[in-house]
């Protein structure tokens, strides 16, 4: 048993209330046993029964949830620097895609990766991950693109789960975009997903959800609804990749099948949100992506004031968001998408969990969830989200464990 | 006598050529001794002269000279975290100065703060500046507004400056906005510019450039004229804060003073970047301004195809900008900025170095010149500025001497 003291403030992040509640508690500490909190409050009304717990310094600073990055594709071949460049000088997301960038040059590049290559790959990519203070990481496949190579993607974050403490998400992503092979024949790929992939996926118990890229570049709204429906027959639960780069009605399908989340959203209409807002469907903000690519960045007091709550998350992929810094995210959501530092900590603590379906195990700092936590080296949470310097992340722990250097 | 080996690619960043001219050499060496670089070419060139001098491992990683930040206001009195929130909330900037905050409140605590608080707090930002790869920063003044708190801010300049090896470029600043005990009295506090505060500071050799905020709610261009020409006749190079929240001819009087460099630029009209070009001022992007203070970034390819040389800095103080990270001010460059990853990595070096004044002694790495450089843990420079995650940045080097962690 190991108790937490001298926290200045402690940032509970509790789900009550609406997206500026995050219950602080001043002067608290924080007592937990076998990676669960078992106790939380101000360190003055530490029970007797939990003083000779073996005691940990959080030096005066702050403490957090551990952060959830609730939308990533950590597992890739290549990287793409150069299409960086291109954007820069003008070129579009779209046309560099038709160019034979974009997710289809990815797609080779995981497709003639070993398992081994993208194993050590991710799993060096995750250690710095951690480093930022994540400690629930959401995954997706997609680029992969065959059977085989979708499985390879996801067996990458079985494995990675089997080695870190950290809880990783697998997420389904075969609708990504439509492979080349399978450029004159839509049905085709979609059929091989409906039949093939997400039986098998679901059958192996390798992904939670199963998420598609609704966009005039990737999947009609129909053919969204015939995946998804799929999914859910088969216990996968839907996300979407909703209204990026033009109001293709993805929000109000998230409604209609009930996803769990619909991401992206920079586009969105406002019938689309109130249908959300009715659903539960959270919303989540990848400002990264909008930053990258060029595009609006998303005015997520929106969201808010429409009723959905916000989570935020990285998009961390090799095109449009290479950057797995939450923090950046974090900081972005305040100054381009106007929300507040505890709006912001909402989104990327319990709202995140919610994102992912664990709201109840993680996300905030309460008896019997897991103790993943964060001790930042800060004032308080204003000034961390204010001052954008080097990373002041003290300490990060996940499962009770220290995990960070 | 020191040599670095094993160098990826060396980008030496000469003065020479377009804005993205950076002049990259692989499997580089460079040599330094007493403080600047000997010898600068391929490993396998290396002279016979050199052979036993004390070898230092890259590590098969890249080098940059040391990055040079023309644009700070580093020494100053609080914080602003809640005006922050403010700015989210859909508060502006002008709003909050004319509610008391702002740079008036700044001032406040600047002047309520004794010279050892100053120093010991700008000492210890500068420690973590140092570790994100700055060896030059240019530093103002401007929080005083009064000839003893602006000398006070320039002393802990000097003082920073004969503790610590990299270069602190000491800029004066009073004309940073009208300090409210003039707010009826504006010629009584330029006069107290023009005829005290310029000659003492000149007098006294503590400062190289003369700063002034032109814009609506601080100078006009007449009293920036009277200003900026008597700092001229004490022997103090001009400067301008210019054209941010609207075009009020900053660039056009930056080209009339011969300015060394006009900062900012947002609102900048074509005539003024064109007389810019004609008078050689280099234009300082300071896109963490915008970022803070939700404004439209920079077009910084604008300027290069006018002919303007940029330059980049962080511009960080505790209001509009409060973070010190040259690397996301570069990152910002580039996504929002358009200039690519090269352009860019000249703007932070080699012109920024002459946005000071200093582009004979530092800025590039060339034999004779200070031997100021960082080595960072990236491929190359394109994926350093496209994967913005923790920071890469393995060690930095001032005068030859390593003074990272």
């Amino acid at each position: 048993m190991h108790v937490l003291k001298n926290i200045s403030t402690l940032y509970t992040c509790c789900m009550e209330g609406p997206q500026d509640s995050i219950h602080p508690i001043e002067n608290a500490a924080i007592v937990w046993s076998e990676g669960a909190f078992d106790w939380v409050g101000k360190e003055s009304e530490l029970p007797e029964k939990y003083q000779s717990a073996q005691a940990v310094d959080a030096k005066g600073h702050i403490v957090i949830p551990g952060l959830i990055d609730c939308h990533t594709h950590l597992c890739f071949g290549g990287w793409r620097p150069d299409e960086f460049e291109m954007r820069i000088r003008g070129e579009s997301y779209l046309n560099i895609a038709k160019a034979g960038g974009g997710i289809l040059s990815t797609v080779k590049s995981t497709r003639e990766a070993s398992f081994e290559e993208l194993y050590e790959k991710s799993a060096s990519l995750l250690r710095n991950i951690i480093q930022l203070g994540v400690t629930t990481i959401e995954c997706k496949s997609g680029y992969g693109l065959t059977l085989q190579d979708e499985i390879k993607q996801l067996k990458v974050y079985k494995k990675l789960q089997e080695n870190f403490t950290v809880d990783l998400i697998p997420t389904f992503l075969g609708a990504h975009t439509i492979p080349s092979e399978f450029k004159d024949n839509r049905k085709g790929y979609i059929d091989l997903i409906v039949h093939e992939m997400i039986p098998y996926v679901a059958h192996q118990n390798l992904a939670q959800f199963c998420d598609i890229f609704v966009e005039e570049s990737a999947f009609s709204i129909d053919e969204a609804r015939t995946i998804l429906n799929a999914a859910m027959e088969h216990g996968l639960e839907p996300k979407l990749h909703a209204d990026q780069l033009s109001d293709g009605g993805g929000a109000e399908l998230a409604a209609e099948v009930g996803a769990r989340s619909a991401d992206h959203l920079e586009q969105v209409s406002d019938e689309g949100l109130k249908r959300m807002a009715e659903r539960n469907v959270t919303g989540v903000t990848l400002p990264i992506a909008s930053l990258y690519t060029q595009q609006p960045y998303l005015n997520c007091k929106r969201l808010v004031d429409a009723g959905v709550d916000v989570a935020v998350a990285t998009d961390f992929n090799p095109g449009s968001a290479p950057s797995f810094n939450m923090h950046l995210a974090m900081m972005l959501t305040c100054n381009h998408g106007r929300l507040t530092p505890a709006e912001t900590l909402k989104a990327a603590t319990i709202y995140s969990a919610k994102a992912v379906a664990m709201e109840k195990k993680i996300g905030s700092i309460e008896p019997g969830k897991s103790a993943d936590f964060v001790i930042i080296n800060t004032p308080d949470l204003n000034f961390w989200m204010y001052h954008f310097g080097g990373s002041k992340i003290d300490r990060v722990y996940a499962k009770g464990v220290r995990i960070s250097e």
